[in-house]
């Protein structure tokens, strides 16, 4: 069995604890906490401790607390000759200033706590500075998910960023949608079978090869027309899009 | 039997004409084409004409050609007491200039020729200028849709260009994260479940709600960090896009 201690209490703390309850080849042994130990913890007799100083002997140690902490946090451990590693995707793993030896361990999905997660599906980015612990860390991420990939640093700040723009940014792209039709009172629910085949789409091709509107075809009367329905906000993004997406077909 | 003639041979012409051929309340009689007669007319023995004075005498003439063309082509259609629809998102049904009685049939999704298109979850949103051929609209509709929506003009211009926002600017974005990945030489693979999660979450969830990321967060030093990862047109992009979903939460 591959002893794991979990540092925090986030979302991310939550779900890796739960999932690692349910995986045959790792036994969560303690949980480190700032201002209280979570109820899943105590539910399922997993020990917990406040203070650092008390962190028990285990094979790793992951840090799971917001990305602004890490390298702070990582000063306080004193732990020597054994794996600590830190799930965030925009921090170096040099950033983790212990002493002990580095890792990675990036879950990448957008994770909250109330919805249970699956993590079967969910990729895992990792990284170790010796090979054994990369050996470590794979027969520990494949134990809960399907997907482990092997990532440096410098790869995973790029994921991180692309991860931005297909979730973050296209979140905000719906959003705008939305707005727009509850200003006509125009039942959203109407877009969102066409939401869905846009996402599955590049489930096997291209998104370069599937894209399809306005922009596209160069269409100016369309495009014209859309501009006329928009705020001023709305407007300005329509266009730096749309331009964008008239660049991307020039260079074709 | 509603007896139905389509008038025109591309993407949306063809994919309706299949739905219809399994439709048990309407009988598909004729199309109308310009260059050649599709395939799958002759192959089902649907009569075809290059003719436009020759169309049939059916209940509903469907007009599914390409946007600009529909006003010039609707000027030919000499028919009289019947109802003549498009299927477009981004033309009045005024814009029909021909005195039949005039409607709209618009099935809002991407729909191209090849893959076969199941409409049961496409949403159709009908109009018409009378309330009976509203009615034989709705039936046609119903015969290949389980989401028939009664939209006007107005309203449907503003859902065609938040299709746009929600369809060809997300599958924009998407193509940006690609090109990131490929720059790195990071499989996109890893991104595609989040890609999913993103889609599927707001089914349920409006978007706003479920806003997240560094911009959400107003996490500057991320932003930063980002920034420097990216060309100077992704960099307008990752900034247009910050500042709106910053806009957005302000206000709240």
């Amino acid at each position: 069995m591959i002893k794991v201690v979990i540092l925090g209490g986030g979302n991310v703390a939550i779900q890796l604890a739960k999932a690692f309850k349910n995986a045959k080849k790792v036994k969560l042994i303690q949980q480190y906490y700032r201002s209280k130990p979570d109820a899943f913890f105590l539910e399922n007799n997993i020990a917990t401790t406040q203070n650092i100083t008390e962190l028990r002997n285990a094979d790793l140690y992951i840090i799971a607390i917001s990305d602004d902490a890490i390298i702070e946090f990582s000063k306080k451990i004193i732990i020597q000759n054994k794996l600590v590693v830190h799930t965030s995707g925009s921090v170096s793993m040099q950033d983790l200033k212990c002493s002990a030896n580095k890792g990675v361990f990036y879950p990448l999905q957008t994770i909250s706590k109330q919805k249970k997660i699956k993590f079967k599906n969910i990729p895992i980015c990792i990284e170790a500075e010796k090979d054994t612990d990369y050996k470590l860390l794979e027969k520990v991420a494949k134990s809960i998910s399907k997907k482990v990939y092997a990532i440096n640093s410098e790869q995973r700040k790029s994921l991180h960023v692309a991860a931005v723009f297909v979730n973050n940014f296209v979140n905000h792209l719906y959003k705008i949608g939305n707005d727009i039709c509850e200003d006509k009172n125009v039942d959203f629910e109407i877009l969102k079978p066409l939401i869905e085949e846009t996402a599955k789409k590049i489930k096997s091709l291209k998104p370069k090869n599937v894209q399809t509107g306005p922009a596209k075809r160069n269409d100016q009367k369309t495009i014209t027309k859309h501009l006329k329905l928009l705020t001023n906000k709305q407007q300005k993004m329509y266009t730096l899009l749309t331009d964008s997406i008239l660049d991307t077909e020039e260079k074709d």
